[in-house]
């Protein structure tokens, strides 16, 4: 055997590690066993910090109570924050796919930790009967409790980057929607016309849209703030001293930054992935309404001829390699399609949590890396919309101002003076003739020019009736 | 007790029964352990006439076998022609949504055609020692091979009935492309104005997408054919006499008039519901492909002055309750909604196919009615859509003419002649000036208008090109 | 024409109404148009009642705000109370599956009402000319404000209803932590023996799972409270009077006893069906946690000779027609089956809200219908559940002691003392030899018999470590 | 601006590209505008081959019909070569996620292509003037009808793929099959014991599923084949030469291997998605079934001695990070998440398919990337699941050996001979006393010891009944 290799052995036997690995057998045999995507761990940047802190704390809790020595606790620390700063993450080699309910990632850790932790105490890697991956770095601790802490932890942060371009987003329509306050347009449903309104109404309910869903995701995020630290293997905190639950969490806590909480019962919170599918259903709502947006915005940008026309979105590329000057909605495709994968997503992460028997689910790491894409690509979607789309939208005012002019569906606004079944027939008459309907009404005897001039002032017409307000 | 109760019981003790039920003790206890949805499994009478079948051939070959004697057997067929009459179909009563792999519709078959046996051989209700359900309705049997043998025979049915009305709609797509087929028009991708088509293969596509999904579910029907009859209780084929298996099957093809096949392992065939699964798929495809075909008309009609308004839909009923005139899409609309909900009973599908465990799926009552609901709904949806919308579509002639006119798009048949980039230029300048694009070529000095005229002929752009043919 | 019927118009023309009838020409077009499923709005009688509270308040504001005359706001209101009081829900006949949002259920409430107040009032059904569906019931109404309106008073009962039955549930599985809090037993994660744990700690978690899942079903009721009563067309209120949203909204409440609430963006909220979204998601969030628990019990109870036996079933209804004696867990395996309807009604209800186009989503009534009856059959799911299977569940004493004592996983006590890899040494070679882990222990010198004794106290493992505590 | 950057344009202006990309202005507007997962197209080396592929067939029919002339043409057949032969994969550097329906995907192409064959002809890069993406790479095509064929073509050869790694798996099945013949055992239906069967008739319907599953998978690949190119824009193969679409089409077929055929409607082919989600709907049925034989294996090797035991797979790794010793299903559970992934990605498909709008779907891109995916992703699954478990799997004969002796579910025989009743009698009686079933049909006076002994040789309840046949 060359320098370059060291023997690690684990309960199933012997295994080369190349000299430079600071990973070790398990994670070895991980590699062999799951070469499913491609994608390693470390594609994942948020489940390693977390990772760093989750380690961390348990290590001060571990020294605080007396399960670890100070020398080693402390080399652990410092392994610990090179993976918070981002260092070594390319040791994380295991599949994002991977079974084993996250062993394969929690070693991985913690011979990783281990091995940084050997260095800086002057020994060489793979020196574990001088620290020990389980028996030191996991002290007090279970797959079962740490990985899910971990992938928790890892995703509040994702949806706080979420949280930040959704607001650059809704920013963004709030602008429009301020800007295009007075542009009557006519308003539709169900893809016909219906009654006047202003094109900053239509782009305020976007916004609106926006934070709603914003608020819901403060929500989801509150629940995925919980977390089973402690718990050990199956939650009843097997192996872990007393009182090492709420310190640990406490310290993962403060070290963090990011509020987690210990769940009130254990045994429940190990199997439970509740929040998992709460916050993915979530995220399906965001995803969603984005993507309604989006349709809405093709729809409204449809032409430039033979389409609705309402609006106008920045040119971003050419959008054909056959048809010269067509200009595509390339931007909102992308965020359709993105939401179709979070809706995709989510009846990944709705069956894996289904699957889930006794005391454990054995299928987190499908719900995390499928929560991870979905809040990694949303939150770049949001980002690109609001930067190469919304941000250049104009109106096209002369089309918006002559359709209203001419808009048979004015007569609405005559029920409360004729009836509905009279404005009906003034509208039936118009549409079949192309005549104003001002023209209709008085050639049928209904109203007078002047009458109806006086009703439909197509201003008046955006809010609640003024006329008994001004009668 | 009044006379009008007879006491039934089974290995779990006594229980009271109405004098007038045909069905028994085990239906009984089946209605208080699955009050779920209130809708009967009459709501399927595919299913209780292929129950008909099913023990109406299971009888002939247990007599043709030995296993039962001419008397018993022959009341018992007689009562299964009852059933397949469409007679005492109220008398199954059992929840569609029901535990225990059929087993519960499978007794309430056994009980109703026990019971209308003894009354045709002259005994009262519930003489189960004269003829027992189990002993002689059911013998050779178990739910496990007779349940999905009856759900395979009603779905085969019902496909049979969708396919109808598939075709029926796909004759009024055709006879709309032929109508249309020289009405030209401008076709659009991506909602952004592209060249010119005829809207007689516009609609010529929805004909062609049809007759391809009508293939599709002829395959799917083939595998719902094949049939794990004589498989009993795991697919062993414990208690049934040797020859009993292809002998059933071939009497249940006969009597039927259905062309079910004999699985060629029936342990395999009595645990696995691949077919149901890819039933729901293609029916999901179908969904698919019809929603987006009524996304399309309802695109194409709208308007009637803010819209496309390529075509209009015929009117069939008012569409607001405060907007007088309107008119709106609700046929489309409806089939749209029958869409979603035929690729979420997918979901139910899958999920219950991926539940199935060991020798067996507990989950096919779920399955069944899942199927029966995407069937008959879309169903119903093809001839509603056909009678009250695509017969009566008209196109908007004089507009379509006008917008092929002034199309800007039409420069893309200049590529050929002049490159993709100076057409780029001509169309880029006719949009922001409005002009024609035969006078931005003459002004930029790239054609002389006579060569444009020559060249844009656009029913010659519907095809491929015919310059190198014609030079 | 025969008495039995009269004839009504409307901008499409007359059509014959049968004399009895209560519903009108606009009902009586609907049907035609939508006959997809076959089961009328009346199946969900929340939403007729519904109807009634939103339409007798409706009436209330236009009396209070002169829109309407005392004598006709009262026939409607003695109406609407006819609808409240469950009468006259057979006038109820569209199908549940429309196009339209919702305007033919509207109308059908409309009609009737208006012909029901007509009564009241002395004369025929059919003299609109006194009292009008559109102009006095419909009065500063739209479909679109309506229909959502009492489509979420609707489901706010459903789940109301559901929270209730939830509650019943919840205490069954409570009831059974405290009776097993003491009986000891293995825990299992990803279906390996773990480590011990009691029944009671067992059960505890699918009580505390339904907390939290009531609690966040008590947040997506929260949000479906929220309506836009008022916003008429698109939102703007065009024809409602100034002050008549707030002021109907406040009647509502009122009159209902539901705290409803009005939007603060009447526009947003007329296009908005993310609260729908969202209550999806939580109900199938309770459908994945339901799902799992009875996969749980499904498990524990397996056998009766080669399973896990951990626990046994009440039996409830004789499990097969061929295997006498059998039973099976009909129960849990119902809920399993409405688990995955739910989860399909989900994939309903997203499709139909990203559909939604501009000022409106036409495909509310689909939604409405799909989680009537993810809402209904999991109430009522729960309530056989509890009834028929939990209440009668009984532990297998004496097989689940022996399982402790015998087990090798109780090596992982011995972690903190002799570490992870003689541990693993112990387990393994006890596995293999089929040898108990205490003369393993021994006979490797690991430990004395006697310190194994001490530290393998099955009852102190599951819970935190006492062993520092103590030391 | 150093030497190392270049100037290109495109009609939205000027931008630098870097001196050594051999992609241009269109590819670097695309990156700027989706930077959503990061993961560039190339990680699809399949897809980039296709390209090469279908670019070569193009240049070689345009060659032929005398669009493009020899010096050009041969020079870009050089360079699709190149990409056949996996070099300059690199420079395909769009993001897999991305609007506008694959044009910048396609334009990547064009651009390489473009610039590979200029420096073949001695130019430098971005010389456009000699040889143009558009013009000359393009010619006589649009992404419309590249793109999805080049998707297709990739699409196939995965399907390639992932039949021969199920064939694999199979086989390993098939040689279990074999080896456990003769090993009798107790079958479970809804997880309750029931009758006997062979471990190898168990371990065989695990190889059928897989058969008829690859057979389903080949239906869907010949789907796959049928191709739109020389369809255009919108199908109506404007700017393509006569007789183009059919010579392109057989070139692609005899340059590629793969046997792709021309739609017969080609503008219904280009906008028809309809074989992508029949193809995604078969990934599902087999990633269902997939799954649901992975919950069986860990179901019957659950244990070690508190679960089924039926079986022992392979151990893989260490189990768990605190149970010393602990085993766990990891590789059945990789398949399951797996699985978890399909049916989501099939759901994206889904969405995808249903939203494309009049003559295209723009949202092809998400579609081919969620099924490369799916299908490279299930081949490797079943790859790791025969060489790391199914190869390995041992039963635990004396364990099933026994059962089968003491099971109660034996009295299923007698059905025949003492009927359903008695039989249940015996059975509930045993269950309850735990003794053996001889002993209570003897103590109820039912039958003789010798009569059952004859009646109950397990190896006959595998197999129809012989008593008849005996008789």
């Amino acid at each position: 055997m060359p320098d370059s290799q060291r023997i690690e052995h684990d309960f199933l036997g012997e295994k080369q590690i190349p000299g430079h690995a600071y990973w070790g057998v398990h994670t070895a045999r991980a590699v062999e066993n799951f070469p499913i995507s491609g994608t390693p761990i470390s594609a994942m940047p948020d489940l390693i910090r977390a990772f760093g802190h989750v380690k961390k704390a348990t290590a001060r809790a571990n020294l605080q109570l007396g399960v670890l020595d100070a020398k080693r606790a402390h080399a652990i620390m410092w392994a610990c924050e090179q993976l918070i700063g981002g260092r070594f993450h390319e040791q994380f080699i295991v599949d994002v796919i991977q079974g084993g309910a996250g062993t394969s990632t929690n070693m991985n850790a913690n011979e990783v930790i281990a091995n940084l932790a050997l260095e800086r105490l002057g020994f060489e890697k793979g020196r574990y009967d001088v620290l020990h991956p389980n028996d030191h770095v996991n002290a007090s601790q279970s797959t079962n409790d740490v990985y899910p802490t971990a992938v928790r932890l890892a995703l509040w942060s994702g949806i706080d980057g979420l949280l930040g371009s959704m607001a650059i987003l809704r920013a963004g329509f709030e602008a429009k929607a301020e800007a295009f306050q007075s542009v009557l347009k006519i308003g539709r449903t169900q893809l016909q016309d219906a009654v006047p309104m202003t094109l900053g109404q239509e782009f305020s309910t976007y916004a609106v849209m926006m934070e709603e869903d914003e608020a819901r995701l403060r929500e989801a995020r509150a629940l995925i703030q919980e977390i089973n630290l402690g718990a050990t293997a199956i939650g009843t905190g097997i192996n872990a001293p007393a009182g090492y639950a709420d310190l640990a969490c406490a310290l993962l806590a403060e070290g963090s930054g990011i509020p987690v909480v210990k769940s009130k019962n254990l045994v429940e919170a190990t199997q439970d992935t509740g929040a998992f599918v709460q916050l993915s259903g979530v995220l399906k709502r965001v995803a969603t309404k984005l993507s309604k947006t989006c349709n809405d915005l093709r729809l409204l940008s449809s032409g430039p001829q033979a389409g609705f026309g309402d609006i106008r979105l920045p040119p971003r590329q050419a959008g054909s390699s056959i048809m010269p000057g067509k200009v595509n909605p390339v931007i909102p495709e992308v965020m359709n399609q993105v939401a179709f994968e979070v809706i995709g997503n989510d009846m990944t992460v709705t069956m894996a949590s289904e699957a889930g028997q006794l005391q454990l689910n054995a299928f987190e790491p499908i719900m995390g890396w499928s929560l991870f894409k979905s809040i990694t690509h949303l939150s770049n979607a949001c980002l690109t919309l609001q930067a190469n789309c919304v941000a250049g939208i104009e109106p096209n005012r002369e089309l918006l101002a002559r359709r209203v002019r001419e808009s048979v569906t004015l007569v609405t606004a005559l029920n409360p003076i004729i009836g509905y079944e009279k404005a009906a027939l003034i509208a039936k008459t118009a549409i079949a003739s192309g005549a104003p309907i001002e023209d209709v009404a008085e050639s049928l005897g209904i109203l007078t020019r002047e009458q109806i001039d006086a009703l439909l002032v197509p201003e008046h017409l955006t809010q609640p009736l003024r006329l008994q307000a001004e009668g």
